[in-house]
């Protein structure tokens, strides 16, 4: 790979020209465009940073870039949690938030297209507007489509929906040299060569700019109902999982808990909202199982037989969460957990990986046995229905160089376990920059060598995010 | 690309030590291993077929080829639409049917791994004693899952539960070179790397050969209902479905065919199974509906709102097939269109479009139209929940060389207007050796260097299924 050249002022003109008005560089860079929601992973401002607002506009920007060797960054709303959009290299940022347009639904083919900068939770409210709904779900609801869609995000309805990967029909794309093509067509199934559009969701900016998407939605279920199950103890609740699924009652979604970050939230939320206590019994691990269907008389037989498996399982309750807001009350439990596990610590790392379901117990007892060794705290949750687990590693007041050697070697033990388990080290949030080495660990260089090979089929010249997903030797 | 060798003696008694007794060379080769269910593409026999039994046999046959530049082509059960396993070049030919045991079922977690060589049929049968479904249902349920994730099939069931690529959590493969490698994991998400797996899906052979698969299961649901609908005409028919998709209803299988075709299945089984005329008015189409539920009581009120819409809708009358028998008996109508047709006809061309739903009357007036100005006839079924549409033309008493000219110039016309349509040209078929030049029309020159880089990584000789989804020069 050549030496990436400088972001000149001759290179400033042209970008103006091409997007007036919307270009900054140097000291006017807004300084968030340095980071996302993990700055452990390093934070690199780009040397311009252009707000970009059509495809013919990221076209002509990327097309200078790769004239001029100059690395390219996409960045959408910043919510990832691997430095993915941190233009570790510097060079041009295009920023996608501005591209935040619904272009047209086809609701008798049940699709919507969008512009990438269009939010999770704008789609989410504007299909159900239309009676459908759009299933991915990442507790992150301020993501964009197109950092959705770069990760393969899949969030809690992964269980009975699958992950964006499942709900991506077409997109158009700018390829490293200013080219525009398409991916994909609205139709359901293919067959066609091979799998552009598949290669492209979940390859982090790497590979081409994603300008245009058109996505799947399905029919709005009529009634969504959730259930709030306290159990004693982690392995009971752990165990009950595999026999939800078995039971063929379908849930949308099964997360789970243990009381310690739920206190964590509850705290952040400054209100109690789970039971601690059952009768006399306290509460150790909980599961917030949310089943939708046709209609609520549908739904009885579901949630009875779903209450009664529950509590044969061993569950001390069964909570029925069964209107607008009590089914927010829930929910807004758990998806503040990130956000009091910041409040409550000065550095914070993570890790993403998923095991098979029935693995969750044994896996979380390794990681709490192996956190024993080292001074930083554990934190921890998860899509208990996928066997994905989210766990924080929370520096408390240990010195920065100290925490990262500290992580950097409980990390590839707990990867290596992932690995030895038949998991994988990232369930949704990616590779980035924040988990490269392990990555190689994992995949092996075999497959490593194959990825990296694509990566040169598509961008000769390594502009486009430089030094994700492996390194940008 | 070097030209290829020849399997010369020495080559020969190197597989022989391989694969003992299970080579075959020069006349004593099976001569159905030069084709597959589509003659009309080409029949070409390899120089050697190997009946292979394990992944190290696998890899030491592709490593001798290999080093020898000498082609190797993977064959199952050879069920095939488009020439995809007819070893084009010659050389080698993997047979993989012998490979055919269910090697351990995860019942928790609900995945299954099996040999590349298993039948359908077998896994559908096996998964449902284990009382689960594998959901990728093809009409062809004697192809191999290997053949079936080679060309991401999807048949029936495909508007529920999508296609074979849905269905693929792992998968063992030798690579061109010899070596052997993992892509994905038995878990259900990830966003680790570049998505090789499903790179590999759908590639027809020519990026690697899938030695081992592992496939997601669901529970099997207690209750199957099919529903037969006529309706006066095909516009009628088709134009009730997208109101089913939208009714929330969430059938499992639309699919739809007119009169013509289901005289040809009804002559091949010897039987009238479908109403002709209802009440005194002749059926012009038909769609064939299928349920699922969680048990014959929760299916009830489903059926009488199906019943409901596509009265509404215009259906001359709604029949129930709600016992193994009546559901057996409807679904082998639909399931005779190929052989009925290959009874009646010399010659046998077919395309496998997709087209957004909504479209499909205006396509299939357009195929009509069309086809009036060619000597053959066209017979014609689809998966109308998903705008998938087998189109034959039979060339009845036609020279064959008059029969080639005639149906390229008509699926080049067809063709343009699917892809006019944001169209696909295969579903589920594939592009194998039959398809090449349309392809190349279809997505355009930048998609096609991509996807020509891209097996250049994986095969840099190009010794593997040479001359399928592109031309191998």
């Amino acid at each position: 790979m050549a030496p990436y050249a400088p972001v000149t002022p001759e290179i400033l003109t042209q970008l103006e020209a091409i997007a007036p008005g919307r270009v900054t560089a140097g000291e006017e860079v807004n300084p968030d465009y340095g980071r996302d929601e993990m700055p452990i992973y390093g934070i690199h401002l780009p040397e311009a940073a252009v707000e970009v607002l059509s495809t013919e506009e990221i076209a002509a920007v990327v097309k200078l870039c790769y004239e001029h060797n100059i690395p390219v960054t996409t960045r959408g709303a910043g919510t990832g949690l691997v430095g993915g959009c941190v233009p570790a290299y510097g060079g041009v940022l295009l920023v996608t938030t501005r591209m935040n347009r619904i272009l047209s639904y086809d609701l008798e083919n049940f699709t919507v297209t969008v512009q990438p900068g269009v939010l999770l939770q704008q789609l989410a409210e504007d299909a159900l507007s239309h009676g459908c709904l759009y299933p991915p779900d990442p507790g992150e609801k301020l993501a964009t489509l197109g950092g959705n869609v770069s990760t393969n995000a899949s969030g809690m309805r992964g269980v009975k929906y699958g992950a964006t990967r499942d709900y991506v029909r077409a997109m158009t794309v700018v390829l490293p040299t200013g080219e525009v093509t398409t991916f994909g067509s609205a139709v359901s199934k293919t067959s066609s060569g091979y799998n552009l559009l598949q290669l492209l969701i979940g390859s982090e900016g790497t590979l081409g700019v994603i300008t245009e998407l058109t996505l799947k939605l399905l029919p709005a279920p009529a009634a969504v109902v959730s259930l709030v199950v306290p159990f004693g103890d982690l392995a009971a609740c752990i165990s009950t999982v595999p026999k939800l699924r078995q039971s063929g009652l379908n849930p949308q979604a099964i997360e789970f808990f243990e009381k310690e970050i739920l206190r964590t939230s509850e705290a952040y939320l400054e209100k109690q909202v789970f039971p601690r206590e059952i009768a006399g019994e306290e509460v150790g691990a909980y599961l917030l199982i949310t089943f939708d269907g046709e209609s609520e008389d549908a739904l009885e037989p579901v949630l009875e037989k779903a209450a009664d498996l529950l509590l044969d399982q061993g569950a001390l309750d069964v909570l029925v969460a069964d209107t607008p807001a009590k089914l927010k009350e829930a929910w807004a439990a758990r998806s503040s957990f990130l956000e009091g596990i910041e409040e409550q610590t000065k550095l914070l790392d993570e890790c993403d990986v998923v095991v098979p379901v029935t693995r969750i117990p044994e896996y979380v007892l390794f990681a709490h046995q192996l956190a024993g060794q080292y001074d930083f705290r554990l934190q921890y949750f998860g899509h208990a229905g996928d066997g994905n687990l989210h766990i924080y590693t929370c520096s408390n007041d240990m010195d920065r160089e100290e925490f990262l050697r500290q992580v950097d070697a409980f990390m590839t033990q707990l990867y290596a376990k992932t690995m030895a388990l038949g998991g994988q080290i990232s369930g949704e949030h990616g590779i980035g920059r924040g988990k490269v080495k392990y990555l190689a660990q994992a995949v092996g260089e075999t497959n490593l060598a194959l990825m990296r090979g694509i990566k040169q089929v598509f961008d000769p010249k390594g502009i486009l995010n430089p030094g994700k997903v492996f390194s940008a030797e």
